[in-house]
């Protein structure tokens, strides 16, 4: 395996702490990444309170956690990402990851906001247009993601219009779900990958469960 | 088990041929409708000939198919929908289960095509204020309902707004599917399962596979 430079931007939240802590037991090098950055170094201590020693967990701001890094996450709510796009430097040609989910909440449930760009990961793409835009990770738990289950069950589905950077998203899907990451396609379906969150979290609500999706018949 | 009586209408196609078989194999009165007669009694002759003695699968012309059914599915593709809705009478009140998926190709692939009413089953709803529109069935592969595949692994999601319409589809569901129906919320959330659709047989172009999808955690 390729051991990565992980950047976590919104990492202290629940669906970044999840990602942060399978992607450093894997073995790769992850940086938890926070507007403060108190917050993501206490963020990074807690994490690694449970890590076996030897993993590489640390926190620090959002740019400092950019710097350098082969792949960046984008792990905020879709509420905080345009200005978290608009105060980052140096993502030009850099791998980034959106897993961005533009939900709202009413009286009949979660559903999806409409984006004019058709999805978070189409309006991070159109944002950075030097970036390779990749998007995943929007179905798994963040409450299993920080559990010590297994995600063998589970199928973490992958989109974007680069290759190259899709085919590095999907190994390492790899760190998370046990059945790897799949190519979804290009990146104008990460709109149904976000939208089936909304389903799923109805679906946790109704029979209070946590659940996740697995593609069958691979 | 509650025997239902079930009109599948554009059901001489892949999808509506599969439906009839596993609902006739579960034990439902299923009637097969189609535009042309001697077509919708051809497929029922030929589908009854790989089922057991005693189960009812007849053919008819669409109008026919729906009298008297408590369950009416369609199974028309989307370029068809709305000529066929125009056509009919008799739907006040009745259940009325859309799986069509609008959906287009070009040269990256599947898409979903924009439904101004939000999806295929909302569209089927305005189009008859006075039905009880649910949607189910879009994922299960026609080419596995006609086989004699077991779909112990496989999840129908549905939705809709009519508690007891939608409860009587999760039910029919467990003809299709291991697990029976999954009730997906509410019928806005129609969108995402029939967009989910094009992202699925994207996926079985690029794996030559025929998938469908398993919630896990449930």
């Amino acid at each position: 395996m390729t051991v990565l430079r992980i950047a976590i931007l919104g990492g202290t939240g629940p669906h970044g702490r999840g990602l942060a802590r399978r992607f450093a037991l894997a073995g790769h090098d992850v940086r938890v990444g926070s507007r403060d950055v108190a917050r993501a170094a206490g963020a990074a201590t807690e994490l690694a309170t449970y890590l076996p020693a030897g993993t590489n967990l640390t926190g620090t701001d959002n740019q400092a956690a950019v710097d350098g890094t082969d792949v960046v996450v984008l792990a905020v709510p879709y509420a905080g990402l345009a200005s978290l796009l608009a105060g980052l430097e140096g993502l030009d040609g850099r791998v980034v990851v959106s897993c961005v989910n533009p939900l709202a909440f009413d009286e009949r449930g979660p559903h999806a906001l409409e984006v004019p760009e058709g999805s978070a990961a189409e309006l991070v793409a159109a944002t950075l247009p030097g970036s390779r835009v990749v998007a995943a990770f929007h179905h798994v738990s963040a409450l299993t993601l920080q559990s010590e289950e297994d995600l063998h069950d589970e199928s973490v589905l992958v989109c974007g219009d680069d290759r190259d950077a899709k085919a590095l998203v999907v190994e390492l899907a790899g760190a998370v779900a046990g059945r790897g990451g799949i190519d979804a396609g290009p990146l104008r379906n990460a709109r149904h990958l976000e939208g089936l969150t909304a389903v799923l979290l109805g679906i946790n609500r109704r029979y209070k469960a946590r659940t996740s999706i697995a593609i069958t018949g691979l």
